[in-house]
């Protein structure tokens, strides 16, 4: 059951943080000057209890899944792309495979849901059903289900960081996925269907408002309630949503850093949230999504990413990237040498320190 | 003299951009999927004439002066850090030589005008004078001096492209450069002290009031004309900025991209880019600096930085982790498969491509 890990996510190590905090006020820089490379590495401190964490070896999950709602015609593409992306996975030559490459990540696929079969090694098969059924006419998952999504994703978080994975990424591939996700953040957030829901990865203006119909009917259909999680990744939700946000719970419940990717992992990572608010401790945003529910999302986290680089892909595709910024704060931490190195005097430090430039939101 | 290299930058090759846009929408995502990335891959093919351009010998070129307003107490760090910290980027200590490590990137330290003397052989001695004088009281330089410091800033970039690098940053060096920084953008762009000035590093809220009476002082005193660069640089730049300038040019008449650091480095792109328009085309905007003044610059560029990481360091710091995001817009190009490859139909690489969603901004 997914309540021992949900509840066993503890906060931060605030003295490691404190300590992190004052090593990075004597670097050679003017104090706070790095921004936010400087909170991420207090926080990789606050995680993980260490000055200078290690993330090395890291991975992206890729939660793959079908959703029954693109039967209404609110994709692009055809489900079949579900099915063949997740086996281009396998090849090495999608947006994410070449991405993670470059910043030597590696990823785990999981098929949690996928309309088809697939038989891979490199494939982990965790299959709930062939897809969720259409939100538009009956419920996309039973409770069980849903519990089940969650609970699969906690243990391949899990199983990801006893392999020694320091740092996760949280992906997906579904098609449709960015109706249900909209759908997900409107029960949990009341933002409305016109605010939650974008173009997807590509959509025509017919199709952009037959989708907004579909989650306004979804929503009215089946009445999710805002406080029940399950609820709602049940009612109106995905496998793969409900596998991303139990990939945050995992990471979190074994105090490992992860990354959101775009706006299907974002709302993953605010249902996470919404069952233990301490997991957010341990998430980082990545890009702003082209998506324009990322934004509302990305404001009931409290959560700014760091990229803006306009990106719709999903796969996973902005973490790699997100852990070459998460790179850079741990060769500062690591790296840089103190004021007293750089002969650099006390009244210079001192003077810096008056004007009260430190590290913001922590 | 400059000119020769001013009206020397050609425009950007528009049939090797095009053929690498006709790639990018023929690999294995929805059309433009991936934003930012595909507008880069793009640039650069479009600045080499090369479909693969290859940006793993690069540099940041870190212009280091010292300027004479600091006597008005316009900043929070004394005079002797220029001097201090520029000998400490040859100890690696730095911020600046941290990221360039972290992300394969060469340093070039160049001394335009730092208050004091170095002998160093990793620091070159490109001395105009030992500091500006102060633009509160009189002109920062003459305009020979003004001329002397963009042709140094060519040389330094003609230098580096000769040399092998294929891709450039330009940072600098200069307590005090904030405040010069902001009077140029209010010459060149008339925005006002106050929009244009920050707290730079760290400053009191007395010393900032100071700042932005000692911009609007100078610039009453000496009565800059936008129209002319050099003038505006003379009067109230700096021989950071004036070099800084340089680079951007030079590295445009070599047609290497360049990457825009924070505050001052912007203000010297918009003061290349006014001394010609084409100059734009080669320059690419990291991070959005904290200084408030940045804003302002990049909206007059047209420019949108990909990171958002409230950085206020300067050195060039930011230049590296735009190498970062580069490589990746250069590993799509290169390694991502086709639709073909991918087995994805024809039928949804055309519905994509009807809803038209594209590169933007090319």
């Amino acid at each position: 059951m997914p309540e021992k890990y949900i509840g066993g996510i503890e906060p931060l190590d605030k003295a490691a943080m404190k300590a992190a905090m004052t090593r990075l006020d004597n670097l050679v820089k003017p104090p706070g000057s790095l921004g936010e490379l400087e909170t991420i590495a207090a926080r990789l401190a606050g995680i993980s209890g260490q000055m200078f964490y290690d993330i090395a070896k890291r991975c992206v999950i890729i939660m793959a899944a079908d959703n029954g709602v693109v039967e209404e015609g609110i994709s692009a593409a055809p489900q079949a792309v579900t099915y063949a992306q997740t086996t281009n996975f396998t090849k090495g030559i999608t947006g994410v495979n070449v991405l993670a490459k470059q910043f030597a990540t590696d990823i785990i696929i999981v098929d949690v849901g996928i309309n088809g079969e697939i038989d891979h090694p490199m494939i982990q098969n965790k299959k709930i059903r062939h897809g969720t059924w259409n939100i538009a006419k009956r419920d996309a998952m039973t409770r069980n289900e849903a519990e089940q999504a969650v609970l699969t994703g906690i243990e391949i978080a899990i199983k990801a960081a006893k392999d020694g994975y320091n740092l996760i990424g949280a992906g997906e591939m579904g098609i449709g996925n960015t109706t249900t996700s909209a759908a997900v953040l409107c029960a949990l957030t009341g933002v409305t269907p016109e605010q939650a829901a974008g173009k997807g990865a590509g959509l025509s203006d017919d199709a952009y408002r037959r989708k907004i119909d579909v989650i306004r009917t979804a929503l009215a259909r089946s009445g999710p309630n805002p406080a029940d999680v399950l609820d709602v990744l049940a009612k109106v939700g995905g496998f793969d949503i409900g596998a991303m946000a139990g990939a945050f719970i995992g990471a979190a419940y074994m105090r490992v850093p992860v990354v959101i990717d775009g706006f299907i992992s974002i709302v993953a990572a605010l249902a996470a949230a919404r069952l233990n608010p301490l997991a957010k401790e341990y998430m980082f945003a990545s890009h702003a999504s082209f998506e324009q529910g990322y934004k509302h999302a990305a404001e009931a986290l409290s959560l700014k990413p760091c990229l803006h680089l306009n990106m719709r892909l999903g796969e996973g595709s902005a973490c790699p990237l997100m852990f070459a910024v998460m790179d850079a704060a741990c060769a500062i931490m690591r790296d840089m040498g103190t004021f007293e190195e750089g002969n650099i005097g006390e009244e210079y430090l001192e003077e810096m320190k008056d004007a009260n430039f430190h590290i913001g939101g922590l």
